[in-house]
């Protein structure tokens, strides 16, 4: 069960594109049982592809290859592919018409070169792409297969989801993978390393804890090889109990959805009021399909004037305390409860940098607040000196505040 | 002047950590006109070492390996780097004297482990680090060179600048390397190709053109070894007249940026009423330090009340066109100016999906318009079916839109 990836581009190796689409595929090959044994970027060229190939296929039964299926020139990943198993390239003809289709529905001009596109090496199973109009490919040969996937990141991904994951599951075998995702907030990696300690020393063989830190949060991945349910169930509990200060959810959760989840359960109502995050709080709501069912809107009141204008904060409050500060927070939410009406509301407000720092107040203080029309509570959080690190520890902190409030006011 | 890459580490390859360090070395190398040939992952395994060394000095005089030189049981890259030379590791007093005197310093405690770390294969040339315990080292045989780096990226960057650059500068002789990026908005890679395939076809083999497409977006990179500046800026000159229509801007910069020159340039106040981007348009702007100086806030109206108690839509409207309507984003540019100031506003208003599509209108839908008090334009575009896809389109959208809303209005 291991694959080898070949990344095909030379903005790649000039280092104009960082490769996560690498990275995206280790973790997700991964986390079905299967090991990377090599990443190789390769530039646009047919006789480093053909390399790369023959060199991927000797050590693993299946290799990847991201990047080169676009239209222009410089993408010859397909007939590199083509070359390396000896085989011709023949028209797809079903492809042409979804291309085709594709382009006359947004009535954009269709040319020569995405023609071109629809060309495949022969035998190839197609892997449809629904985001894009380079589909991917299947060749198997010789109990081996090449996957053979575009390089826009979206298109990569949705193609490895919905058919390569599948095939690998089912190719990997009986052996059973067990895994959980753990999801915590509000500290750091080492932190919970140190406090999970004799737990993952504890663990057999076959089990094992990584750590995924983002910012802001860690999530916590235990998987076992083989084993039975029970045991893996045992030891789920008890990383959870362990983890029970900064655990928010598991699996496929994130923030965003523990306050999207809550707050339809309570069928309340939220509105926002940002100002150093600019609307990313906001945004990061609106990813989710369905805010709608929970979220009015809100102001970004990037300005002194909007604060009074639109919020009613009180320009006395601004002028005596400052614009961040727990004062005008806190009049930050009871303007948004009054004007944009609203069950919940929260609100930031924050020197996010590089400028604007002040001895008592230096870049990174942020004030947030979350209250309803009964309470209110705000906290003081001081980060660093990186504008968009604050700005997403700053989203980060108001979307757990908000789960914290409403779990503590409507649930407890 | 070809150099090959080999990225050292078990994290790389599960995806635990995105290898930036060989995109920046990428971009170190051909900066000073070196060609990257293979970046190698590969992880913390002896044997792996070795086989990537031969692979990588089969096509390159130069390797440069990152990882693996920690204190801790797997990091082995300089025992595989002996084994593959066929050389003794001895021990470096220096680096030891060095290391102790770190520790000593910092009252640390001193183990074994940092001894071990002390030994290097012989005929090392070893290069100072000046931020860690591990040292670089340089190996030279046959006239082939080896680098051999620590993967913390700051250890690595420093050793790069100091040690390495003017090492490679020196070896790789006088030939001068010239690049420039042009920036595009409005079409995809292929139409441009297209645009411009004369141009590149008429290239001399020197020369050569990249394209580095994200959403909305197009970066086309121009680059030349050797010549002359006046027969580069010709072809840039050449390639920027032929980009007219799409083109913004070149080098360091994005949409953002541009929205953000011309604002500042012109003294406008700007303001933004966004719905289905929900605030995303809002916090892009404010990810760039100094938004404040022209951007006054925004309404996420993400509610049909919002639009109405906000922004002053006026209901009947909404009722007959529907949220999503010319009339209705044109009535969000003309409340954001009255209510919000400004004087500038941009509205948008969409389907973001998955769900919410009709017959007449399907998700990707979206409405945007730009305006001041004397003008307002809108424009209907037609995305399709990925929801964050849609909100990242319609936000370029709209960034574009202002853009040229400027140009045309103030600056024509």
């Amino acid at each position: 069960m291991k694959a080898n990836i070949i990344s095909i581009g030379n903005e790649l190796l000039i280092g104009q594109v960082i490769n996560t689409n690498a990275s995206w595929l280790g973790q997700t090959l991964s986390d079905i049982g299967w090991e990377i044994g090599t990443v190789i970027c390769v530039a646009d060229d047919d006789r480093d592809i053909r390399d790369a190939l023959a060199r991927g296929f000797d050590t693993a039964d299946v290799v990847i290859t991201t990047g080169g299926l676009g239209p222009t020139k410089d993408d010859i990943t397909k007939k590199a592919v083509a070359d390396y198993y000896g085989r011709e390239m023949v028209f797809h003809e079903e492809t042409w018409h979804r291309i085709e289709k594709y382009f006359t529905e947004r009535k954009y001009p269709i040319s020569e070169l995405h023609r071109q596109q629809c060309y495949m090496p022969a035998g190839s199973v197609i892997l449809e792409n629904a985001l894009g109009t380079a589909p991917g490919l299947r060749i198997e040969e010789n109990g081996k297969a090449c996957f053979v996937l575009p390089g826009v990141p979206y298109e990569m991904k949705y193609i490895t989801e919905t058919h390569i994951v599948p095939w690998l599951v089912k190719s990997g075998g009986v052996e059973i993978f067990r895994k959980k995702t753990f999801h915590t907030v509000g500290t750091g990696e080492s932190m919970i390393a140190d406090h999970i300690e004799a737990f993952s020393d504890g663990l057999p063989t076959n089990a094992s804890i990584a750590y995924l830190p983002s910012i802001g949060k860690v999530r916590i991945r235990l998987s076992m090889m083989g084993g039975t349910q029970e045991e893996f169930d045992g030891y789920c509990r008890e990383l959870r109990d362990l983890l029970d200060a900064w655990y928010y959810g598991e699996d496929d959760t994130n923030l965003e959805k523990e306050v999207a989840r809550l707050m339809d359960q309570l069928e309340l109502k939220l509105v926002l009021a940002e100002s150093c995050t600019g609307g990313n709080i906001s945004a990061r709501l609106v990813q989710q399909p369905g805010a709608s069912s929970y979220y009015l809107g809100g102001a970004v009141t990037y300005s002194y004037e909007h604060k009074s204008s639109v919020l009613g904060v009180s320009p006395d409050t601004l002028l005596e305390h400052g614009a961040v500060s727990e004062e005008v927070v806190t009049e930050m939410v009871q303007g948004a409860l009054q004007r944009l009406g609203g069950d919940v509301a929260a609100a930031v407000s924050g020197i996010a940098g590089p400028d604007g720092g002040l001895p008592q107040k230096p870049v990174g203080t942020t004030w947030i607040a979350v209250g309803n029309k009964d309470k209110i509570i705000a906290r003081k959080i001081v980060f660093n000196k990186d504008r968009s690190r604050n700005i997403e520890f700053s989203t980060i902190a108001v979307l757990n505040l908000i789960r914290k409030f409403l779990i503590a006011v409507y649930l407890k």
